[in-house]
């Protein structure tokens, strides 16, 4: 398989980052600023995240029509604020707070290990999130990436084919050149209906710490390495 | 300015790349290695570069389909080989020499400048070359870019505004928020037209020794900047 995969097309959020720590920071900082009850932040995150996929969904039935990550998480956050209680944050309040997606933090390995696998293979990111977001995010945690790719290039969102076989072309790469890399089985199994190369790589941490990470079959893809590290070694880079 | 300006979108043919010495170099060391005459390989590189304007031309008035830099290349270099009698290069020996495209060189000042622009603003590529192109040149050249952004997106080559625009879109940006970089006044102009700031660099050697910079009127962009040091000098990065 090292001979023929050229490219490495990333998962971001969940793969890569650990959004939930980030938004519980994030979410303390913000209430201690100002006159606000206790709050589950680490429930409020879960909850924030959570409500992503739903949302997704309506883009995918017609419900809503095309709407990138960050106008979709800024409609979860309404929401959830109205839900806690917290409606007073203003406009400005709103924004930044949504902005705290920009500003994700990675898995310890992340870094060390993309580095390796760049000196033999494109790694780009292959996330829901836009483009934008994917950028700042990665000038903020310090991502490597070769390029940025996202659904929002097919205005379609993961795991539907089209987004797999949108970055597959911006590459001109044939799918099973490519290497999509994530730590969730919906994204991996999508990847491999169109055609791509997979690795797995478990987070365990991703729902915070009584959390599991999945569990794909035995042999379901072509690769599962413990992280990023792991995948360089499994990948002789 | 600096205070509004949030990204960069830089050109890269002429403007961050030597392309001249590169095809030299190839085409000299692709002659070496055959029974071939006598070629002057600089003449050989401006034509293939010049005709690349000819060729985005036939696709901008309806001639040619939507087709990407990387078979627009190979189109031309397919007509120079007949010209100066080189038919006899094979189909893999032509797909090889048309990737030198993919291994252009920097100029001396560009990486160095640009990691300085990036501490402070987002720094794109915006070419008309596609995104596997740009993102194979920059793993080869270290171009450190936040991300690949390419007339490939819009499927309109620059200067036409679709080019600009989409990129502003992209990086969620109003126009005026981003600055194009270039050594062309085209270019500028185009990006000016939809409302990006302007800074021009001029680069002498282009088209080799006994070449000019273009020379645009005083006051016609936001910037003119010696090279990318200055350009970050000038932006305080």
């Amino acid at each position: 398989m090292t001979v023929e995969v050229q490219a490495l097309t990333v998962d971001v959020f969940g793969t890569v980052t650990d959004f939930r720590s980030t938004i519980i920071d994030e979410g303390r900082r913000l209430a201690e600023s100002r006159d606000w009850p206790e709050v589950d932040w680490g429930q409020f995150a879960d909850r924030w995240r959570g409500g992503y996929e739903p949302a997704m969904h309506r883009v995918r039935m017609g419900e809503l029509p095309w709407t990138a990550i960050d106008p979709l998480h800024r409609m979860i956050l309404d929401e959830l604020l109205a839900d806690y209680g917290l409606d007073d944050l203003d406009e400005a309040g709103r924004t930044e707070f949504n902005l705290a997606w920009h500003r994700l933090q990675p898995w310890p390995d992340v870094i060390g290990g993309m580095n390796r696998l760049k000196t033999r293979y494109i790694v780009a990111a292959l996330s829901n999130g836009n483009i934008s977001l994917l950028t700042r995010m990665a000038k903020h945690a310090g991502f490597p990436w070769d390029c940025v790719l996202s659904a929002e290039l097919a205005r379609h969102y993961k795991p539907d084919p089209e987004v797999y076989l949108t970055a597959a072309r911006y590459l001109d790469l044939e799918p099973d050149q490519v290497l999509m890399t994530a730590a969730h089985i919906h994204d991996l199994e999508g990847a491999r209906a169109v055609g791509f190369r997979t690795a797995f790589i478990p987070r365990p941490d991703e729902w915070g710490p009584g959390g599991e990470a999945e569990k794909p079959e035995e042999g379901q893809f072509d690769i599962v390495a413990r992280d990023f590290h792991d995948l360089a070694d499994q990948l002789e880079t």
